[in-house]
């Protein structure tokens, strides 16, 4: 959870990097997306450094979702768009771009894209064997 | 909070629908998505019923967070995906289909699609004057 001087988001932490603030206390910044995907696209993230989901203590993500309720409101107020989207994601192949844990609000317009359910149904033992091995791989979040 | 008849999340909390669960405590629920957009697409909600994350109290928020980082230890330990989304929308134009909170972990494997930042980099002035009207938005998350 060191800061990491080739991590944009810790240099934005540290003041060294500028940015749009619009949330800043003692665990959580929240700040303007750069490439927005919609006007009022807020990234927020822990101050510390930690990569992803998987690094980040439950205490910090727990900070981190009160600020994205905050953030939300916020949104609503202003923007007030029908649609508000809540991402996050880890790993290259999600489309993780910054490696320190951030959660992406975004007002959403239109219905279409980024739609999270799959039109095809998934055949009910199938879906029971994925769960069965997950059910056998749980372990404490840490 | 009370459950509806309608909800098919609250007839699942119920045990009057049809689920695979992964993980049920006192207070939130883990379970396959029946349109899986990959293998091992997991829903998680807190069991009392609230539509969306402006309706939903920030300890529930916060214990469905808990559930999630678990759900993603098992989704890692199991089908061991390169990439991890985890997405939660609100309203039908944000791709929202049913209206009781829930927390999408889908495994992502290719980094293409459902990609999160923008490719045009926005004006710093536009950028700017959404963020004052964000800060002069903020409200206590409640």
């Amino acid at each position: 959870m060191q800061a990491r001087e080739n991590c944009i988001f810790c240099r934005i932490v540290a003041g060294t990097a500028r940015s749009h603030p619009v949330w800043d206390d003692g665990e959580t910044l929240a700040f303007m997306d750069l490439n927005p995907l919609a006007e009022g696209h807020v990234l927020v993230i822990p101050k510390p450094h930690w990569e992803n989901l998987f690094e980040t203590p439950a205490p910090a993500l727990g900070a981190v979702m009160d600020t994205a309720k905050r953030m939300a409101h916020a949104i609503r107020a202003t923007i007030a768009p029908p649609g508000l989207g809540v991402y996050q994601v880890n790993g290259r192949a999600a489309g993780q771009t910054v490696f320190h844990y951030h959660v992406h609000l975004i007002p959403r317009h239109d219905g279409i894209s980024l739609e999270l359910h799959g039109r095809r149904r998934a055949d009910r033992a199938d879906l029971e064997r994925v769960a069965v091995r997950l059910r056998a791989a749980l372990v404490p979040p840490g």
